[in-house]
């Protein structure tokens, strides 16, 4: 059976319920440890489901920050330091990554238990357990008009990934990864693969490749 | 084992791999049809991995499109019409999806092969098959600087969800509605639930909900 709901209903609709659906209806969402730190070296990790592509060629990627929520930290962090890392999460500590969004006097990493590492001399920390870490600077920021949610863009400068998710083609295997996705706020999945597709022509039915 | 991109490697990188890796990097993407009309009443339908949660109140999504891709129609056609429709895409459509993606002289719903249909005098189509269908008008649109991508803002009108797939809460059972996600350009997944968790707090991990 199909449900509607027309604009009048879904405004009228209780606010915990229109929250839990409306944040549910672009389907499954990117899930990312940003790592930071402020001006007096203290850390700070919170989990983002509001990541994704900008381009390719220079590297990019936005980040939606919405206004007065847990991820204060983050974003002022980001703004103080102009750098930030980006870290896949895994089903080994899916659970200590939504613990991380809790409000904490102390730093996430030791509050939750994930261990932080440095690399290269960049100032902000990584998860040591990601299978996928960016290193980024902040290039763009801006506030959306429609209601203050802030969208950010940063550069990638330097990428580790775990080796046994890299195929040949530069492409990642999320599942091999075991990279973790989430729906709505508080509903984790990992993915089970239907397969790559050819690029599509209007010759065929592209293939599994 | 760990392997290491600098910057001067991922710029340094033949295209076709760096647009593979950079376009994994976020993680899990959304995949949703969107179905529009022209003024003549030729309808489109194009599958988009960048389409994301802006605001639940009201409710309203935001969509990334990039320049001068087999993505023009769409943006043509919501731009000269204002309404556009969102549909999940299922395991049981996902090549037809893709396919979509074609250069395709005629719609893209008779060329693939995926039934359209119009619900309540809304002027765009939807995917009947999907189990999660929005209609939406724009709000906002702009152009990115960093690199001409078109970032759009849209509210959503009208839901239409399958109530197998509707938890009492108002959010949505993903793996249950067989919701398709996307990596990259073209590699596919469905989901396997890790579970939902409790509202974050520091007394103790998150459990199970």
């Amino acid at each position: 059976m199909i449900r509607h709901f027309d604009s009048k209903e879904i405004l009228a609709s209780d606010s915990f319920y229109r929250r839990n659906l409306i944040t549910c209806l672009s389907g499954y969402k990117s899930l990312n440890l940003i790592g930071t730190q402020n001006s007096k070296g203290k850390t700070n990790l919170a989990p983002f489901s509001q990541v994704f592509h900008i381009g390719a060629n220079p590297p990019m990627l936005g980040i939606l920050f919405r206004p007065n929520t847990v991820i204060r930290h983050t974003l002022h962090n980001i703004l103080q330091s102009g750098i930030f890392t980006m870290n896949h999460v895994t089903s080994e500590f899916y659970k200590e990554a939504h613990w991380a969004s809790a409000r904490w006097e102390d730093s996430e990493f030791d509050a939750v238990g994930i261990e932080a590492e440095y690399l290269n001399d960049f100032k902000a920390p990584f998860v040591k357990k990601s299978p996928v870490k960016l290193a980024c600077t902040v290039l763009e920021t801006q506030e959306l008009k429609v209601n203050q949610t802030i969208f950010m863009i940063g550069s990638i400068d330097s990428i580790y990934i775990d080796d046994k998710g890299l195929r040949k083609d530069g492409s990642l295997d999320l599942e091999l990864l075991d990279t973790v996705t989430v729906a709505g706020l508080d509903d984790y999945y990992t993915g089970k693969s239907l397969g790559r597709l050819s690029y599509a022509k209007p010759e065929g039915l592209p293939e599994e490749i």
